[in-house]
């Protein structure tokens, strides 16, 4: 990024302007991994909705799990999506490597083989705790207060959103990792399974969701 | 949402924390937006990692269109994301008032029906305009810079889940809007029309990421 700010301390208006900048970083990576790091919030702020009222004590043990796991996932996508920024900035510095004479290509291609395992590994792992906070959606969308039945479903597709944004990041890397990278065989299918939670969480995170705007 | 900061000018870490909070203010719709001004503003970089470039000069001329468009929606997309948080605190507001007497359920029943004519209207737009960058998505995603394939796939699953979130925020509120408000009826229509694009915008900008990726 040509600086050391840490891109969660940016105003907003700031961070989308540096997001379409020129400048490579931040990305998509850091983006998907923020959509969902919203997704968890909302699943959060449903919960602090549904807690302590009456109507719906039967689930309070439940929901005040699901508040606490969200909890953890905003934090922890918010630290991906500084993490996904830092790890494609090293990428960037490696492409920029000098590659006039063959000692200097080997080099570069050692180093950008070597960036690319953390470039496809950041956002592999937001996918998998992006899929988690789609679960917690899922969870919560029938059970939490009524009124924020669409909180819960605007987090469920902020949540698909951020697994597959994230998904498209790995397999653009995947090609450069090197050729005994086990990634390269694990990789592909952690992908098809987690984009397969997207499409199942989100038909039934909206189901659920749809129910209760319908009977509202 | 107890004072006036400017949701905008709040640190990402922070807009996060207040998303999450029992505060129902900002919440899905604001989130919503955000999230296709990050799709907007990710359509921007695509442009402007493809302007210049030797290899892309061809489409130059489309994509610095392209790229003047998705500021435009990211700037008011941003704005309306403050939009529907100040929308919703007078919603807040208009439920919070006394409903004691038959005067005071009449005035407070008036209030909110006139509150949620902006509560629905405004997510209303959100989507429109997200629909609008779902659409810059799709047409840069198979003449812009191959290396930025997956941004632009980011852009396009940021801009469906802003348009599907924002229908969400529109649905819930519709209820509660005045029996002879004008939306009650042209809304669905609207509803339905966009959600058509949302799928159909998505799953074509997502073919012509996948091509350049397996191409790559």
């Amino acid at each position: 990024m040509g600086d050391s700010t840490q891109l969660t301390d940016l105003p907003i208006h700031e961070f989308l302007e540096r997001l379409g900048s020129s400048d490579p970083v931040p990305g998509g990576g850091s983006a998907a991994a923020l959509a969902a790091a919203m997704g968890a919030a909302l699943v959060a702020m449903v919960a602090e909705l549904t807690i302590g009222r009456p109507a719906y004590a039967e689930h309070e043990e439940a929901i005040r799990k699901i508040r606490f796991d969200a909890i953890d996932r905003r934090v922890e996508l918010l630290d991906l999506a500084q993490q996904d920024a830092d790890a494609y900035d090293v990428v960037v510095r490696a492409r920029h490597l000098p590659k006039e004479t063959e000692a200097e290509k080997a080099a570069r291609s050692s180093a950008l083989e070597a960036a690319m395992v953390d470039a496809a590994r950041i956002p592999l792992r937001a996918a998998v705790v992006a899929s988690e906070v789609l679960d917690l959606a899922e969870r919560i969308a029938p059970i939490g207060n009524k009124n924020a039945a669409s909180d819960a479903g605007v987090a469920a597709q902020l949540a698909a959103a951020g697994i597959r944004g994230a998904l498209l990041n790995v397999r653009i890397n995947l090609p450069y990792l090197a050729a005994d990278e086990p990634m390269r065989a694990s990789a592909p299918v952690e992908i098809a399974r987690l984009e397969a939670l997207a499409t199942n969480g989100e038909h039934a995170a909206l189901a659920a969701v749809d129910a209760r705007l319908v009977a509202s």
